[in-house]
């Protein structure tokens, strides 16, 4: 194994992070909640890492956000030095509830209790607790706060943070580009040693070594690397299954640079698409461009989201319609706002999307993916390679 | 890139899925539950997978358990193909409690409620609903299953899980000792390739390789390649630290086998430790084996927990000492059981373990980490290479 020099690599700077939060105090202020609590677990990461760069492992994390005065970030038990070494926020506790499922006692460990560290915030009897990542507010989290403060009601305001991560600045766009550009590599690397014979898997491995070696701290997300049948699958995992000629695979290839997630998808074929399928791909693609033309700062998600609807139904093929045409990009590859038809905000400038346009038959699945960051008049890609239609060997 | 022919793996059969359900409503009945409802989420992904082999990339998931009658798998609006091809429950119902945290409203999705899916589970207005999975169980299902059932009271039931996942089948430890092997052949690859100069997240690249090429799954968990003073995390995630001569390099590399995952602890040094730090990884091992010759059938947990930490005392090494020495091991790397100084449970045949022997220091942290399975008279290991102090090169 040859391995190339370490990159130099883009990170959000310690002042980005301090105008975050204070951003964010500033919405708990005026909300008049008493105070905000900011949940994350090991794989639904974005938030608590939005506000201290530390993203957990096993465990779960939090960030207490008072209207005023420091934040806190909660850790499990047994991250102490590893949070040290990496939250931007200085002030730490240990909690047991954001202990990991394996669910330890930890006899020996000393741990505050929500009561502690919500007063050393400032904190006395609140009655609107806000909760932002509820789908990492777990069960054991929910029972402490409502033994600790049963007086309170917790309200959900994920639409706080939603709000604010959904602007990009400069900082975040070049993580975004770094995150492209090594999967633009790894596909690159894909396409070389791809063959017949090999499992999804394997190429999953081939994908991995060339994401990491150029800079990745993570996957964004599990690489998708789906062929035939398996294509169809809008979510899925790769699987044991031996790649065979003249058939589609489908690739969908993430890195994770200081958090930012990417996600590159391409349909390709080791040897020739059947004359169907190769139109299906096609007629995807073309629909993947026209939807990235009507995008720019001023427009309403839900008109995108029904031109592109509308161009499937225009081409006689409603019945290739799964989904789409495009979800918000940034520390998770998906991420709010999607475009739906109930969608009704304005795209602003910096806003970041994934651009994301399957078609599916009753055969195959076929999806091109590219992230694309809203501009005044109109959008700048953050990848573009491999956008023919690639047939290999 | 030359990948080798892929291997065949073992997997558990449909019918021990069956026994496993089967199992489990015989004690949701005998407990007196009106129903289970098991969760998982994408990195707590073990109970469910537990019951229907599914696990979720970016939605949640979970298992209606009615006393008797069929499961049902419920899923995100986004999984139905997936879940239907990799499935061994055959009922599966869409939630929109179960999707992603991006929050996607999925307007043209027709989705089922948990009042109908309880409903055609058999079960009309419950009054204790056990939840297993509580720390995969979010604000979002909570809230609901509270709107849909305000009589009922929801009981955390971990335990139900717990004890069923505790012994293992032939089937299970043979997942278990591929996944060991696995790992130590992509030590050995690692070992091969390491060199000062390059980051941890690179060697991160070379293990993936190798654990793909082998037929893993996925990781196991996130793969520790943990350099000089990073080494002193006890959960961690590498960083982009270029790797130095003659500083300890921690590994814990692991692999997942039909949803079993393995766990490889070895320290290694780049050149020569430096003796007091090799003092401390020689007490580590002895500290290491001890323990396991005092694991067999019979044996009380806590006292183990005890001896392990008499042993640092003895040794004039209490100041080493952070935790240990043993915890379950299986579809999580980590799960329950744990042995602490408060478990008193005894230790049965075919229980897995992760024998994990942590000694920190003020300048490193050194981990010896092994599988094992309870035997009658002793333990079978799961993994036994590279168990010399490596000093390379």
């Amino acid at each position: 194994v040859t391995i190339s020099e370490p990159a130099t690599l883009p990170s959000i700077p310690d002042e980005e992070f301090r105008a975050r939060g204070e951003r964010l105090q500033a919405a708990v202020a005026e909300r008049g909640l008493d105070v905000l609590l900011v949940n994350s677990n090991e794989s639904d990461f974005a938030n608590v890492r939005y506000l201290s760069d530390y993203w957990p492992v096993f465990e779960s994390a939090g960030v207490v956000v008072p209207p005023s005065g420091p934040l806190t970030l909660l850790i499990g038990p047994e991250s102490e030095t590893f949070a040290t070494d990496r939250s931007r926020i200085d002030r730490l506790r240990l909690l047991v509830e954001y202990r990991e499922a394996a669910d330890p006692a930890y006899p020996e460990i000393d741990v505050a209790s929500f009561r502690q560290v919500f007063s050393e915030a400032g904190v006395e009897r609140p009655l609107r607790i806000g909760i932002a990542g509820s789908f990492a507010t777990n069960l054991v989290m929910v029972e402490s706060l409502r033994e600790s403060f049963p007086d309170a009601k917790l309200e959900r305001a994920d639409d706080l943070l939603t709000e604010l991560r959904s602007i990009k600045s400069e900082a975040e766009v070049e993580c975004l580009r770094s995150a492209f550009r090594i999967a633009e590599d790894a596909i690159d690397v894909i396409l070389e040693a791809v063959r017949p014979g090999m499992t999804e898997l394997q190429v999953v491995g081939i994908a991995q070594q060339a994401l990491y070696e150029r800079g990745a701290e993570y996957e964004g997300m599990p690489q998708y690397v789906l062929s035939g049948p398996n294509s169809r699958h809008a979510i899925s995992r790769a699987s044991h299954r031996v790649l065979e000629r003249d058939e589609v695979l489908q690739l969908n290839i993430s890195a994770r640079v200081a958090g930012y997630s990417s996600g590159v998808g391409r349909p390709v074929c080791l040897g020739k698409l059947p004359r169907s399928q190769r139109d299906l791909v096609e007629f995807g693609r073309d629909a993947h461009y026209k939807t990235a033309e009507s995008l720019r700062a001023g427009v309403i998600a839900s008109d995108v989201a029904e031109s592109y609807r509308r161009h499937f139904v225009d081409s006689g093929r409603i019945d290739n319609f799964l989904y789409g045409p495009c979800h918000g990009l940034g520390l998770i590859e998906v991420e709010p706002p999607w475009m739906e038809s109930i969608s009704h905000y304005a795209l602003e400038e910096n806003m970041t999307f994934q651009v994301d346009t399957f078609a599916l038959s009753d055969e195959i699945g076929c999806r091109w993916e590219n992230g694309v960051r809203i501009t005044a008049d109109g959008v700048e890609w953050l990848s573009t390679h491999h956008m023919d239609v690639i047939e290999l060997g």
